[in-house]
């Protein structure tokens, strides 16, 4: 690695790494990563405690009443993602209503697409928060309309949707109500007595855990009704939570450090105050960051009543000196890794404010920002026009 | 964790967790552990590198030229089994010939069966090897069969099949050849050059990683026709190799620390002198612990020319004081973690004899054998007939 020490910032214990401000992998812990230094045997008592601990902490965490249950799948979100969209969404006769507002959106609409499975989408682009209107729009004109499936918080840009306000009218009409609150689970409150009949989230995202799995919190009776539905073996939710309630093990080799370190990460989520107080944290990381780069002269894609605490859209400098690979690459040898864009109609970058990061990695970013800006002689921080 | 200090032999630096004697997770090194002390950003170029030198590391231990490449594939060694077959198996007019002489031959026929793609099987129960006559009057019969996948270490019972010799029948009648080296590769030669045009295998086995990921290598020109064959996003290899191939990126978030970890595991690999070292510490291992066994009177199911260094199948003694949960926990209470059996025919319980263990673990773990069995009063050791 290009070390540049006099001026590095990494994370404490790892200073010759950047601090991650994206959507995940994070920033986490030394005692999250320091949990991974012993080797769990899959199949031992030790282990399927911490299983099941993980499976009644996250129920608890999302308010699960006991109609609820939780199966953990290997992979990245996006294979709990296909796995709860193979397991129930319908496969002829009714259809999925897809409420997207971004990349993720249009990535669950393929994914059913691919499996065959009927699929209608709002699409309201993706720098706009789908209202209760759209979709009961939506649903009122076609009842073949069984399942919709939404976002919490579209990282595409950051923006966090209404998905309490639309579960009660989806509820009222009868529908299955399916959440991707991938980036916001562990931060922002998610209730699923609210009208939720399925929540998936990952290991990497607001608990500050690692990569390695994913999971799917569902009503019970969703889940047995799913027996036979699934696309995969791997990837097949009711027999993977089978296998779970038979013995506490898990069908296939579970990665093991990953979910110790979750469990270790659930105890420091409780430990900081649980989701309000995470929530907080990043809050205020949002606001300092905000605040910073608009005083900069940045804009951001979004209004702060938009905008959700997990990741902030800022709109590319018109000044010709600005090149992002460049402005990445200097805030990187500073210890900061940012995101690049990932808007279809106007250049843009992103920072995440989520991950064992404060107030002080906040200020630290915008002071190497300001550095590196001098340094590139970017002056004109108006945005490019999309 | 109901710790016994006084008699624990857990590993170096974890001794409050046993020796995993099993088929995986293992135990690995500290320094393996150790590399997963720092959160890399999956997009970053040190991190493209990491997985950049994975990729081109596996070509190389299984004797590739440039016409293989290596795709990466989230979860257990049998999501990479499921997108290979799914990749490559198929979908009608030809069939797919598994060859099962154990528990993972079925799996992967049972796979093949859900994906809906036409297989037939030679089904050899779970302690005998297949023959090259065996495979060939399949396929003289049947000339539908285009494709065969075979097992290289069936670790039901530790078995080791012969696959160059089934590779070259295999090929001289043109079919594809296929084969799970989950449990064997990094330990046992596997030259893909003798006319293997798939293999699969995972993180967590004999290059002794922590678990997380698979692998597939396969012919390039394989691959590139794979495209549109697979019957999942996730496990899509096609679009999986082609995301690496773009920028060197996952399509979806990959389980960094695994893969940092792997690296490590990799360069120990290499300068414990390769396959080569690597198999004859795993057979010393084996030699170990069977002469040890034996002594006792305990007998194994396999005899030594077909049983591999890998993971050893003991038949349970018929002394009606023998309980294998007793005996399992109190092996484990002295830092041992043994595997339970997996025949379907007689009871048997296994121990694993890979991961960063040695001569002086299998004599302790012999040692502390004997002391159970004392404990226990089990004096008659002839097996159990099944």
């Amino acid at each position: 690695m290009d070390k540049q020490p006099h001026r590095f910032a990494g994370p404490p214990g790892q200073e010759d790494m950047p601090y991650l401000l994206t959507p995940g992998p994070l920033t986490t812990s030394r005692g999250v990563k320091a949990a991974m230094l012993a080797d769990w045997g899959s199949r031992d008592v030790e282990f399927r405690r911490v299983v099941s601990g993980i499976r009644k902490g996250l129920l608890d965490l999302a308010g699960c009443d006991d109609s609820y249950e939780c199966v953990i799948m290997q992979g990245s979100g996006t294979f709990a993602i296909e796995a709860a969209l193979g397991a129930f969404c319908p496969k002829s006769e009714s259809r999925t209503l897809v409420v997207a507002n971004g990349a993720y959106g249009d990535r669950a609409a393929a994914i059913l697409g691919k499996l065959g499975r009927p699929v209608v989408k709002i699409d309201k682009g993706d720098s706009a928060a789908p209202s209760v209107e759209d979709v009961t729009r939506a649903l009122d004109a076609d009842p073949a309309i069984s399942h919709v499936w939404i976002i919490h918080c579209e990282t595409t840009s950051g923006i966090v949707n209404p998905i309490e306000e639309i579960a009660r009218a989806v509820k009222a009409r009868g529908k299955v109500y399916m959440v991707d609150a991938m980036s916001s689970f562990g931060a922002i409150p998610v209730h699923m007595g609210v009208g939720m009949d399925v929540m998936v989230s990952s290991s990497n995202k607001c608990i500050e855990g690692v990569p390695g799995f994913s999971y799917v919190l569902v009503k019970r009776d969703m889940l047995e009704a799913s027996k036979g539905m699934s696309h995969s073996v791997v990837l097949d939710l009711f027999e993977q939570w089978k296998g779970l309630e038979a013995n506490g093990q898990f069908r296939f080799t579970p990665p093991t450090h990953a979910l110790v370190a979750f469990h270790t990460a659930m105890k420091e989520h409780a430990a900081e105050g649980g989701v309000a107080a995470r929530g907080a944290r990043y809050q205020r990381n949002a606001q300092i960051l905000i605040r910073g780069m608009r005083d900069m002269g940045f804009s951001t894609l979004l209004s702060d009543n938009q905008a959700g605490p997990i990741i902030q859209t800022f709109l590319t400098p018109r000044d010709k000196n600005f090149h992002f690979e460049t402005f990445y690459e200097e805030l990187r040898r500073r210890g900061f890794a940012i995101y690049p864009g990932k808007l279809t109609k106007r250049p843009s970058f992103r920072i995440g404010t989520i991950g064992k990061v404060d107030e002080a990695v906040m200020n630290g970013v915008l002071k190497a920002i300001r550095e590196v800006l001098a340094n590139m002689k970017v002056t004109d921080l108006a945005p490019l026009e999309g």
